[in-house]
């Protein structure tokens, strides 16, 4: 039974909300813990090993965009959003779970960065964190099962072209990684022109 | 001496529950560093090392899993909570050190997954932690303590026996663990139908 | 310059606050971190092991209890304060310096709990961050200068003094620590009745 | 496109905002995690050990001033704001990535605090960390984008040149370091007169 937005569904939901913002902030902060700083070198072979780490800040970098697009995407995909019930807060408890593992595939890429296996598990964690906010998104704005009466439906459908790009990128790079895990990890940055893109693409029609 | 919900009641009561959820979303994101990353390995041993990891992802996915239902039961042992003391305060931070341990269970169960004694400090470690929460919802209920004129006596009942089924259910697995261990973790996934259950077994009185 | 209680800084004080909660939250849910299964062992060493991590449980509990205590102290400290200025926030910023310190004696306690020096570097940690605590409330409300005018001067003064029980309470054990480090550990115990026995000696006056 | 401060667009700014202060919480938090306990020493050997640690004691102080000096740059950039776009909260991201990064660089001013390089790493993160504040700070007041009107643009000129002393102080200290990487590190105590001698200068013109 969905609750609507009275004030205590809106101090649950964003009671929610923080606990959300707050995963990602903690997963967002923790990637540096795995940049570990080598010990006992002497002063000369500091430089190279330092040097060494590269694929290790890449995949800082990646990882923390990453997490910046979901965040993002998540605060977009519950603006609308005006009640919760069980299944909505379950599809969240999910979402949240492939979020707060992405440290993992993380490490992996940043330990083992040309290794095809390192790259496909990255891009199956952030495929599946994504479809569940699709997930979300579809199941909160279905017959405005959990959005307010005012809820624009053509802006409601660009979004969710706009959302599943992101679960499509991430699939289509697998089939990339089996010629080139590198050129696969490149393909991520389709990200950042997939939503004015399709947007574009859109208002043509 | 109970503070009643005046304003300032109000935003002290909201920093305890921002508190809690606090801890509860770093306590659920920390789970994942447990799941290292094996170092310097030649890539034909990596598909190997990784799936040996598969009790780690078992235990990240149930940690994860019974976090998020003791989030959730905790935001409802609160919602109709207008005020608080100092003995609901210390209740609650024992409530918080009893899930703030439990990735110490966590890790066990994913480093010994087939021993007895993992399973056995793990539901011990729930229990405690689920019999807190009981704890905190019957001072503040009782006498209608820390709770408004409105709350609804009989809905408050069904969520009593709700919330002692969780204890139940790993005090439980403690006796089946003798049996099998695995068995005993499985028994765990009750938990997800014990809410409905009841419910339905009380309406039907 | 201090900032009187307008919406704005009623808004940049529950920044503060929020920060330092947060703060709290952190310190206190990555004590458990400290506490590492031992790895690779045979089934049968297990529990032995487990039973040898014995003084980690113990400094886990009580840095939580501690953590707990300051948490609920800063509480009470802000409650009545109703602006801030550079020197508070400063003040505060030290305070959760040496608040977010704590789990490094934490680990020290669990590894060395019957070393001397493990005993004072604790000891002197939380008593650094008690006095902290003390002087910002000392600064926040000597001459009425960051709280409303409605302060209750007499329970100020009350408070005052059991503020200052917690440094005494810490700089005493460092004293005990000299015959026995175990027992200035078990001194902290006071701590837990200082409050209301200083109350009740006060109201006797 | 800009959204002005209506009630939704500040519920979405306080969500940027709260975000930005968990960032800062957890970053300097975990900050301790790099003072590890040395294990197994006999109590002999214990107190020359932890005095060993006595460079790590040090940074963790420097970051954690350095964070709290940030965090409340980052607030002050951001009080006058009442609305946001995509280019500002991109531009705040990208401050969070560097300002979440700096506990390496702590790490590696502990381990190795008579490198150059440690201090020239830890000098050019902070320097980047600052510019990208500046930049949210210009983005958002030329021309009124994201500020109301009642800006004091005279207030916001000083503090432009308030914000650019930060990167100034950790750029000239990278040129300090070819002579001294430890008077390098101590020039960064210029951070903390900065702020007031720049008041006083621009006001005596």
């Amino acid at each position: 039974m969905a609750e609507a937005r009275t004030p205590q569904a809106g101090r649950d939901l964003d009671r929610i909300v923080f606990f959300s913002d707050a995963v990602f902030a903690i997963a967002i902060t923790i990637l540096v813990l795995d940049i570990r700083v080598p010990e006992g070198l002497s002063p000369a072979e500091l430089p190279a090993q330092l040097l060494d780490l590269g694929p290790r800040y890449v995949s800082y970098v990646i990882s923390f965009l990453v997490l910046a697009i979901y965040w993002q995407a998540h605060h977009k995909v519950f603006k609308p959003i005006t009640g919760y019930d069980g299944a909505m807060v379950w599809l969240n408890v999910l979402f949240l779970m492939a979020v707060a593992f992405l440290p993992f595939p993380t490490s992996l890429l940043g330990e083992y960065s040309e290794e095809q296996i390192s790259v496909v598990i990255y891009a199956v964690n952030a495929a599946v964190a994504s479809l569940l906010l699709v997930a979300i998104s579809w199941y909160a704005t279905s017959n405005h099962r959990l959005v307010g009466p005012d809820l624009d439906d053509e802006e409601n459908r660009i979004r969710r072209v706009q959302g599943l790009a992101v679960p499509v990128v991430f699939l289509l790079s697998i089939g990339v990684s089996f010629f080139s895990p590198i050129a696969a990890m490149y393909s991520w940055l389709l990200l950042s022109v997939t939503d004015p893109l399709l947007r574009r693409l859109w208002s043509r029609q």
